[in-house]
């Protein structure tokens, strides 16, 4: 098998699986109990948000544990609106965020909010002035994703939060879910105030993730309840996944500082192989992220292509799984500007660090082949 | 080890464990994902929704999964609360429902809700008069728990959907997070149309939950994103402990079918055994669901109960593990209207279907010996 869709999850480490595994069996109490073997997994569980926040390089205050990338998100942006709303009521994201940021800033409409959804240019990459030029008065909120999730198009976020900056009343969110693990990201010269992080994108669990919360950012919560979290978001605490995901953290940081080079050369290697395809358009940026390659093959449907594929054991996947069932064009491909026909014929090829050159030179003559036989049967 | 916490958290059965094993190493697949490794976890997780549906008694379009019971408290009331705010804004609950609901409720409250909390009697029972005369016309949603968390009162709950059945305006959702698994509640024949359960309460593990939404109710989502859960709770889903949690759920029901005198014998035990001691009160009353026996000591603080306990490796709690960081005093037993003195003083003892005679046995001599040598030192 050839598993090419690490964008949409990945195959969590050995090592991840086996911490949740001893977390659960040993360490199964309650973290609120206040007997001694709730106060073991309490003590377990201050030492992980410890260990995140100096992987980070934030204060361990700053770290919400919550149960992955789409709450993280939700959290942020509506906890910040339901939160501030007395200050104002407009938001500013970009046209080509995550569902989970899109729809969270459409449900706030629903609630009487204004969201000003910035255009990207042809590659997906946001215009600095644009930004500046959006903020308003009574603007509490920007939120932009650092690394794009088809297109791995990378957001000049530092400059980005330099503007932001100078606007004290707007926070400043960065969806980070694509971005951790793969490109560094400096929270505070960057002046971000939320950074949403997810487990399963860094080969930990489903079902865990980060909410960066810069100290003195207050948040109107999702889930009320116990005091768990600083009381921003109540619950028991998952912490077999929360263990289990600061693991994979530092494994990914650690891969992130060995083997960039590597995922940077298997992106050359398909680059290099896509581009003498004639019906191949590439649509990811020379400069996007290496892990991220996103091209379109117009007049294929792609999911014939990647069912052809499937039959191969090769897996590659469409758009973001996240909005995969709906209709086959990408939103992200459309809001750059592209034709219904190349924005309706795109596939994305996800890699991890554990992709090899073998698989990227099996991938490319698996999809040559497919192509061919398509093109005799359409021919 | 004598764990007697289970109503804070449960040891996960190790067959759940395995199966969040297996299908995190051999699906981790995106069900969203359209390759065929995709479809494979796609159909897992429709499987686990058909069994839990099942086990349940009802559609499988009625089970959201959720991340716990926390959040599916919050969906529920948070979500018909702001679906249906045109309708009216007034919410009824009780004065000792679990903090997810009251906090929930207080939360809404800052939006601009009412929320009428109703008293209860001395055990913590709802009077169904008391609900009857609190529904106005505004009245969208009634909260109610099954089984109290801190003192196992079981609540009229058939009585009171049948009071709520005549209000179609209004929604019914009922907190079953403890009652799970130990006593049958037909959601049907309870006219209820909200209902909330947790994974780590039933032996599954943490980080999962489900919440039944009758057909045709429509809420107003926390988590937007994706058209995961029908939309209604977006993400990717937690394969790996949905699955767990419907093998727990199976395992529990079979034992709640065979073992269920099992735990009314070891509650009998045990109240016969406190019964004997002249410092103690009983504050569950006599029919209460059997996992949970609450009892004060008044005059002794319950930690220093608790952690001589401990000592001798036999872990009871306090009150609920979700509020019990904060002050001593117990809400709900505030609330039944007990002095300080007592509701200051509680313990909860809470079985699961593994606790033994013995082991009862050894907790009562245990307590016994704490009670002498704490009166000692008082002396």
């Amino acid at each position: 098998m050839i598993y090419f869709d690490n964008s949409a999850t990945t195959k969590p480490f050995p090592e991840a699986l086996k911490s949740f595994q001893q977390v659960s069996e040993r360490y199964y109490a309650n973290p609120s109990s206040i007997h001694s073997f709730g106060s073991e997994t309490e003590k377990l569980l201050l030492q992980s948000k410890k260990q995140a926040a100096q992987l980070l390089n934030v204060n361990q205050e700053e770290i919400i544990f919550t149960s992955g990338g789409t709450e993280g998100n939700n959290l942020a942006i509506k906890g910040i609106a339901l939160q501030h709303q007395n200050r104002g009521k407009h938001i500013i994201t970009t046209t080509i965020e995550h569902p989970s940021v899109l729809e969270a800033c459409r449900s706030l409409e629903s609630l009487g909010f204004e969201v000003t959804y910035l255009p990207v240019d042809e590659e997906g990459r946001l215009r600095v002035e644009e930004v500046k030029n959006a903020i308003r008065n009574d603007t509490i909120l920007l939120s932009v994703m650092h690394v794009n999730n088809e297109l791995g198009t990378v957001q000049p976020i530092e400059e980005i939060g330099r503007i932001a900056s100078h606007y004290p009343k707007m926070f400043f969110h960065v969806d980070h879910v694509q971005g951790l693990g793969k490109l560094p990201l400096d929270f505070h010269s960057s002046h971000i105030d939320l950074c949403t992080m997810s487990s399963h994108k860094i080969h930990g669990l489903k079902g865990a993730g980060m909410l960066f919360v810069k100290r003195n950012t207050s948040l109107f919560p999702l889930l009320h309840g116990g005091s768990q979290e600083a009381s921003y978001r109540a619950g028991t605490e998952n912490l077999a996944g929360i263990v289990a995901m600061v693991k994979a953290l530092r494994m990914i940081l650690d891969k992130q500082q060995s083997q960039y080079r590597h995922l940077e050369n298997l992106n050359k290697q398909l680059r290099d192989c896509l581009k003498d395809l004639p019906q191949v358009m590439i649509n990811s940026p020379e400069d996007s992220a290496p892990h991220i390659l996103n091209f379109s093959v117009p007049g294929y449907k792609p999911e014939v292509v990647i069912h052809a594929l499937g039959e191969k054991g090769i897996y590659i996947s469409t758009k973001s799984a996240c909005s995969s069932k709906n209709a086959d064009e990408s939103a992200v491909l459309s809001a750059c500007g592209h034709q219904f026909k190349r924005s309706s014929s795109a596939l994305r090829v996800s890699l991890s660090y554990d992709s090899t050159k073998e698989e990227a030179k099996t991938f490319c003559e698996a999809f040559k082949d497919v192509m061919n036989q398509l093109s005799e049967v359409m021919g």
